[in-house]
């Protein structure tokens, strides 16, 4: 066993103040530990399967605070050899709990831990019930939520980016400046509609990733693209407007948001152009939410005979709501420019960080047509008196220094390379699946041909998460009825759990036929 | 001239990274400066004035970047004896930029640029212009936010602790905690109701320092005390509920909170006892907003036997809205529970760190009936699906580590020393003004008697606002007419801008009356 002395290197980062009170009493943060601490028995490990064992107890260490956050993990050398098995198997279970976001390298100090895994309860297994009923009922209100909120061992979800490579460390350096910044009367009671560095820090954000032209004095900071779309939702409702198109499929949670606040959602079919314009302006709606870039959940792109249609219908007196969740997220296609570029007195565009950094942070933006803004403005007033200060400050900071960007083109890489292990998987374990929408964003769609289905997507997820493993029916995202399948996120997890997860949905998919 | 060597202590905190980027090409951060590169010249200073004049000359210096943050100032001795005046001038121009935030002590570092000042165009003099056109108007629709808008010298708007006071080193070391410690699922979609670590810590919070139990599956965390009312509003309007009584006079910002969610605002008499109870009962409302720790504006506390009458009226099928805004904060009276702890299911309760803390961080909780919590959670989900993570986590640390408490302490003996400044130059200058609700909060109310009275306080408070000085008047937050009056906070700026705001006012008033 080494046990090697406590760190002394004063540039330490976070090596102290990074120790949770839970802590106490457990291995010291920047103490390096052995093999032996953690009990580990090689013989306990399946033949074939140390990798994963491995990982597996390093995990368990940390989760129930053998090793605490700031703790350093011995050497890969030093564990391969009092375990006696080869160096590899230690630096892939590391390199394991790295891309999971558990340890990260620092340099001189070695390899630490730097945050405990999702609540523990998330480890287990969880039993069939809560699932079936989820999945049995067909009341979706609130589904997505409870959802969430059930364990599992390996989480295909759609809607989170890599959320392991968040910038911690620089948050935390912008947080400082930000701090040592800002003056007392920044501290009271703000701008509704935004702090205007974040507002300026907008307007250079979308025209260079987003191709639009706009004035911070344009630009309503929000708490994300939901509270945008409640706060349309009610614009719209005091204009006398009770129905709003959307697609279909399209996002539950968005129409959810139109319903809540008080309108009909109208039904607009979508192929591999994007939204039918024609069956939108069939409808009489004289609103319509829709994702032009990346559609949810399908991941076409609006054409461009489509676009022209759509603008046409604008310039007629439609409002067109632009959805632009996932659109900085492209791999092999160019960028598609927000309809808002092109037609900024009818289009009302919202965005978020979101899908960029995290959804845990609650801000986006939204621009509306001129004629709106007023009271548009008015509507964030009232709804909150605006975001908090200093998380708009960050944000402004890390945008203005190319920080975002930066981290934007890093998690780009990692995302394609799990879009890419999640296509190779799904072509050997889902055979016959229809994948759709591959090019860009943070998920990918598989229906599954009618000749092949005869089965419920519902029954394929709740079996899947009876197996541990979460994902969305398409089901749940549609309107009208249509062909079973399954919406994938492949962007928050490790390469090592796509592959496993896409093979259970498919044991899954095998028991359900047979 | 003296100019030391920059600082070489590794512990100076944020010594380095505290420069903001403005600061390039200007006095280095660390460095100390002496009065030859301020160009202050000992001359210019009126006789009689000379503190005034050196705590604005160096105000100047920080405000246009010659001190940036981070920049050491010469000790007051060395000052002292380059401008050959005596150290007590120095000493007592720096303790009033400490005191305004701007500059603090830092140890061995001696004392350092922490802050800017607010905005530069805080500091002149405004037009006479848009302060007469804001007070001349009988239409109070975004009057306040107005008001927060237009330059001054001198703020004594109610509503804001002491914002100097903010404790940045302990936020930062907080935040480092929490990010060290949260996983990568914490950046996720989260729990709507708010994170389970906040609303724990607000259980606990809420049982010290105001005698409620609660459990955690009760507390909302919300956007502020204005997004608690704005989902109220929404609830009782689906209950079919449309008039809401209020206080008369009450705060205009709520009011106009629930005018803007659809409802009819009631006014009810407030008298020594707090709201007139028996009004209530005759006006058939059935649910009512009231702040009945203490009362704003007029300072007052609810009364024993209104507690007892409200408590039944709310019994009978009331609904009590309980804003209990700034009840932490009191001098001379002991402490009074919420109306919450006596009766929580006919109680909703909101507060928030506002006053404790600062607005600008927008978080409050909200604590309704039982048979209200899933319709409240549902609609905070569709407002904006939860509040931002990081700042809840990091409230939720300083409030169980008992930092939250301390710096209340701190603050309030500030506030408490302002206050007492406030009313002896209220007896100076306003003489047969009537003093309403000192012995606790954030700010006090004055009243002129009818005799001396037949002016508007608005044309008061236009004339203060020509000269310098905001002070919010009282018919703002009247509904029915009645004396004229103003509405002072005297909690956010040091003591030589209270007693010359004071003085101001005074002036005003004798020109108006002459």
């Amino acid at each position: 066993m080494v046990v090697m002395g406590r760190s002394t290197n004063p540039a330490a980062e976070g090596s102290k103040e990074a120790r949770p009170p839970s802590a106490a009493g457990t291995s010291a943060p920047g103490a390096t530990v052995g093999s032996d601490f953690l009990q580990l028995d090689i013989g306990q490990a399946p033949s074939g399967g140390r990798t994963a064992w491995l990982a597996d107890r390093l995990r368990s260490a940390i989760a129930d605070g053998r090793l605490p956050v700031g703790a350093r993990l011995p050497a890969s050398r030093v564990l391969a050899a009092e375990l006696q098995i080869t160096r590899g198997v230690v630096t892939e279970a590391y390199r394991r709990l790295a891309e999971s976001g558990q340890i990260a390298g620092r340099g001189r100090l070695g390899t630490v831990v730097v945050a405990a895994p999702a609540a523990p309860r998330e480890r287990g297994r969880p039993p069939a019930g809560p699932g079936t009923a989820l999945f049995g009922s067909a009341d979706r209100e609130g589904v997505v939520d409870a959802l969430r909120a059930l364990p599992c061992r390996i989480d295909l979800s759609p809607g989170v980016p890599d959320l392991a490579a968040f910038p911690r460390t620089g948050w935390l350096r912008a947080e400082r400046a930000v701090l040592a910044g800002v003056g007392p009367a920044d501290f009271g009671y703000g701008d509704p509609q935004g702090a205007p560095a974040l507002r300026r820090a907008v307007v250079g954000w979308l025209a260079r990733n987003r191709g639009i032209r706009a004035d911070p004095a344009e630009v309503i900071i929000v708490a994300g693209v939901a509270q945008a779309l409640g706060l349309l939702a009610q614009l719209l409702r005091a204009d006398g407007v009770r129905r709003i198109a959307v697609e279909d499929p399209g996002s539950l949670g968005a129409r959810q948001q139109l319903e809540y606040g008080g309108h009909e959602v109208v039904p607009v079919p979508v192929d591999a152009g994007g939204l039918d314009v024609g069956a939108l302006r069939a409808s009489g709606a004289r609103a319509v939410l829709l994702t032009p870039a990346h559609q949810f959940p399908a991941g076409v792109v609006l054409d461009g005979e489509r676009r022209r249609e759509l603008l046409s219908w604008a310039a007629d007196g439609g409002v067109v709501i632009e959805d632009d969740y996932d659109a900085e997220h492209r791999y092999d296609r160019p960028p598609v420019p927000a309809l808002r570029s092109l037609l900024p007195e009818g289009v009302c565009h919202t965005g978020s960080v979101s899908k960029l950094l995290a959804p845990a942070l609650r801000v986006g933006w939204l621009l509306v047509p001129p004629d709106r803004l007023d009271a548009a403005v008015t509507a964030k007033r009232y709804a909150d008196l605006g975001n908090g200060i200093l998380t708009q400050l960050i944000l402004a900071r890390l945008m203005d220094s190319g920080e975002l960007e930066r981290h934007l083109r890093h998690v780009r890489l990692r995302h394609r390379r799990r879009r890419d292990v999640m296509l190779r998987a799904i072509d050997t374990h889902l055979p016959g699946a229809r994948v759709h929408g591959a090019a860009a964003g943070l998920h990918l769609m598989v229906t599954f041909d009618d000749a092949q289905g005869g089965f419920r997507d519902t029954d394929l997820a709740a079996a899947a998460l009876a197996r541990g493993v979460k994902a969305h029916p398409l089901s749940w995202h549609r309107i009208s009825p249509g062909p079973p399948g399954l919406v994938l996120g492949y962007a928050a997890g490790p390469t090592h759990e796509i592959e496993e997860g896409i093979a259970v949905i498919g044991t899954a998919l095998r028991d359900l036929r047979s």
